[in-house]
């Protein structure tokens, strides 16, 4: 490191000087995952929280690597259009990973989505290798396409648990995040995190996972109690779907 | 909206058959702010969910437009290198935005933002016509950089709140995130979704909001209680700095 560098960051709060980071401090090293490979699919429409909160809790697990994958390499939008991010390979260069994650979409995204053989095909090709498949919000639902949820405890976006159990046959179960087997299914959008948290506590430990969810700050302190369908009640959740379908392009 | 498409999302949960979305249900019309552009600065090594976390709550309140905006459009890689955003715009094609939302980084994009005289020129210039500048964890350090908070009760990244004091003369307030006048300053990384919600409450009333926050299902349960310096305790605070650190490219 640089000395010469600012050191903007300081692990002082307790006002003990307790040292900049990058000076030879001895913190005990975290058990390190040797080259553990995360891929993250993107596809047109995706939301883009799914796949960003779960990449910034993976991408500081020691060991791992993160890699964005879609159809076509390139940019990839998002369900209202507004945003872009990139997706670095083409599905077919990626064709092993220890942890796939699949984010959810909007009504456009995942159904396309979910009737694109190339993409489905992909999902289950992957999956037979991975050490757990994972999805966030209606992720589940290609999960499900893919024929990986028949009678399995899942969850995924409140309002698309009746279509998950009738469509694919999986058994909706309550939670934030639903572990069966290797697969783990969150709950909508920002469940990622959550899900993620615990995901780098099974490849690191809980005392990595501990500090991760310190890195990005996460002490959640939401200015309302609406984020669950049953705290936020009918009315609020006819205005959700509506405001997320009004912003869809 | 095509009748024969498929409809994955159901305001259901309470099992009483609300309907579909999309069907002419009668939700009563949230307050529509008109035209309003968000303009979210991004640049080399700035952290991916300061950025996404607020995007994908404003992207969704009626009337609002995001715009992603670099030195140069194209696209911008995150602190760890693992993934790229597009811009959509270069600096100088936005000469105005209602909001901006300057994300944060890591020692090296915040610096290196810091001493880039075209963007902090650009932060200075656009927040003179704001309504309201904002910042997630080490952005308020551009912001500052830009002398807006000189004097102001402000908040950033847990390990940055002396530096942004002592180089900056804000006054570092507690909580989430602080309002001062028309600049919120959010805590790291994840904080940037409760300070959303709470724009989202100005921009848009109460209601809407709410309603936001399930839309992205925003009921967090993170499985370990260590999201705080304080929670976490000075081993854990050195333990996140060097996982940041060392995932830093």
């Amino acid at each position: 490191m640089n000395s010469t560098r600012r050191m903007v960051f300081k692990a002082a709060a307790v006002g003990v000087g307790l040292g900049a980071i990058g000076a030879a401090s001895p913190v005990a090293a975290a058990p390190r995952p040797r080259g553990v490979r995360v891929a993250i699919l993107l596809y047109d429409g995706f939301t883009a929280l799914d796949a960003v909160g779960p990449y910034e809790v993976l991408c500081r697990v020691p060991g791992v690597s993160v890699v964005t994958v879609a159809r076509k390499a390139g940019p990839v939008r998002t369900d209202t259009g507004m945003l872009g991010l990139v997706a670095d390979r083409a599905l077919h260069q990626v064709r092993q990973a220890d942890v796939l994650l699949v984010p959810g979409a909007g009504n456009r995204g995942i159904t396309t989505a979910m009737e694109d053989a190339e993409t489905v095909d992909w999902v289950r090709r992957l999956h037979e290798h991975t050490t757990w498949t994972t999805s966030v919000c209606t992720g589940a639902l290609l999960l499900g396409a893919a024929g990986l949820l028949r009678g399995v405890p899942a969850t995924t976006y409140w309002a698309s648990r009746t279509y998950l159990e009738t469509t694919f046959g999986a058994v909706h179960a309550p939670g934030r995040f639903v572990e069966s087997g290797k697969i783990i299914t969150a709950a909508g959008v920002s469940a990622g995190i959550d899900m993620a948290l615990h995901l780098a506590a099974k490849l690191a430990g809980d005392r990595t996972a501990q500090a991760l969810q310190l890195a990005v700050e996460y002490d959640p302190q939401p200015p309302f109690d609406t984020g669950s369908p049953d705290k936020a009640g009918p009315d609020l959740q006819r205005l959700a779907l509506r405001l997320i379908e009004d912003a869809a392009r």
